[in-house]
């Protein structure tokens, strides 16, 4: 019986769907000689990562993240928004979808434009110890790591991983591409940064952001870089108060809407990051033999 | 009913092969806006080149060559060898399998190795007007080109294309990637050239060749690339003497096999090429509603 597969995409990133929840054996795509064989896109199906469903306990799947080389990644919001799109279709009744991941249980909701999803992406980590950065500072206004023309403080919080947010004028003039490298290695963040140059529209309504991500430099998009940056604009008041703690953050590759109401402001799921964006589906296919092996 | 595919690849190209002999209506992937979906490798299904198979009166199915911006390719050795091989899949009894492309009629013959499979790439240009070169020469040895280190002169001939030999002592240390570009520009080839420096094995036996393609600049494989180097090879001498006028050719995205016995040989199809490598089928798929528009 050839394995059936899903090719999904969100943002900047592409995947294909291997469902092991019926039949454990599948799991076995997470092998890294069949993960090398499948993401090549020649040779194989190609995709960024292998997302393998598991059969789950407390949760409607695990959801897996398997790189080319078989190593497993933690959390990937783009990915999140795909699997909480595909258990609504399979359910369109479910109240939440629930995924359990390395990075803790996700949730996520359905959205009125059915091609769209909100996750969950939990609490940000706004303590200096939790992001990490080296000294006891106040997370929102950090001038250590100031290195690049135009540069004068970044707000720094976790969404899992650490991230800096660089408000500037005109952020498509900041040359990232040179200042990246020396950002994310700076001494200010022991676990390295992940790095955002933003802009608020004048209308205060969004935010459009250029992001270095952490190991990998320049990329199309980031959906933990668009929570941190929305989270870090609404803590500055920048944005947010006159609609629901709400913005639509514009990369690259695509926006995202993120919803922050910072605890006590009373605001939906107050304390929580919601990420609401697209998932699509390309096509589907079966894997054969040969790529199974 | 969703349409669907084939992912085949054969050397250096990927192919999404949709078969539209029993309905027409499916040669609507030809439209530069499904082109264009269908072969983006993120968010479609991702190739080279889509292939469309149609019904033909006078061979088992006309191939049409479709690049992503829905202009028709001529000719296409890697994508000759996956359809054929596809052919006989359908037909293993079959003494040859026939492809009508825009180039003419190509025979295609089974191998041994179920995975590989010859093209009878048909009859080679050698006169200096069909090559075609700007002045009445003797295509086995041109003097003008030569414009890089080490190169004293070319063989020239057409496989439907034009294409310039640089037989060198060491391939690997002609500078192609500066000189490439002149060479392929350079006067004495009115319709520019593909240009190939290749060395002769020691035992006269096989060919290492680096290829840079007209248009695009350096690739990993060139399937009528490797054909003229093994005619020229061959007329000059230097290899297929004592093995049948056989010799492999080795590119960076693999090898072919290549018999041409010249005219009044008394060799296999003489004054014909034939061209023999793998072709693979990557795994089969449905394209969605939303690809095919």
């Amino acid at each position: 019986m050839p394995v059936k597969f899903r090719k999904m995409f969100g943002l900047g990133n592409d995947f294909i769907v291997i469902d092991a929840r019926q039949d454990s054996k599948l799991s076995a795509a997470a092998e890294p000689r069949r993960a090398t064989a499948l993401t090549d896109r020649k040779t194989g199906i190609g995709c960024d990562q292998l997302i393998i469903l598991e059969a789950c306990e407390d949760a409607m799947c695990r959801m897996r993240i398997i790189n080319a080389d078989g190593s497993e990644v933690g959390a990937c919001g783009n990915a999140t928004r795909c699997i909480g799109g595909l258990l609504f279709q399979e359910k369109p009744d479910a109240p939440e979808a629930t995924i359990r991941t390395k990075a803790g249980l996700l949730r996520c909701f359905k959205c009125e434009d059915p091609d769209m999803i909100t996750v969950d992406m939990g609490e940000p980590g706004l303590k200096w110890e939790q992001v990490p950065v080296s000294k006891e500072v106040d997370t929102l206004h950090c001038k250590e790591a100031c290195e690049g023309p135009g540069l004068t403080d970044c707000a720094c919080c976790s969404m899992g991983n650490p991230h800096a947010t660089f408000f500037v004028d005109d952020c498509e003039k900041v040359p990232l591409q040179e200042i990246g490298h020396d950002l994310e290695h700076h001494a200010f963040f022991p676990e390295r940064c992940n790095v955002s140059v933003v802009t608020v529209s004048k209308d205060k309504k969004s935010i459009r952001m250029r992001v270095w991500e952490r190991g990998t430099g320049i990329t199309l998009a980031c959906g933990t870089g668009a929570c941190a940056t929305a989270v870090n604009a609404i803590r500055r008041g920048y944005v947010g108060k006159a609609e629901n703690y709400t913005t639509e953050v514009k990369m690259d590759g695509g926006s995202l809407v993120i919803t922050y109401a910072p605890p006590g402001s009373g605001g939906e799921k107050e304390g929580h990051v919601l990420m609401t964006g697209r998932f699509d589906t390309a096509f589907t296919g079966e894997i054969p033999d040969s790529l199974w092996g």
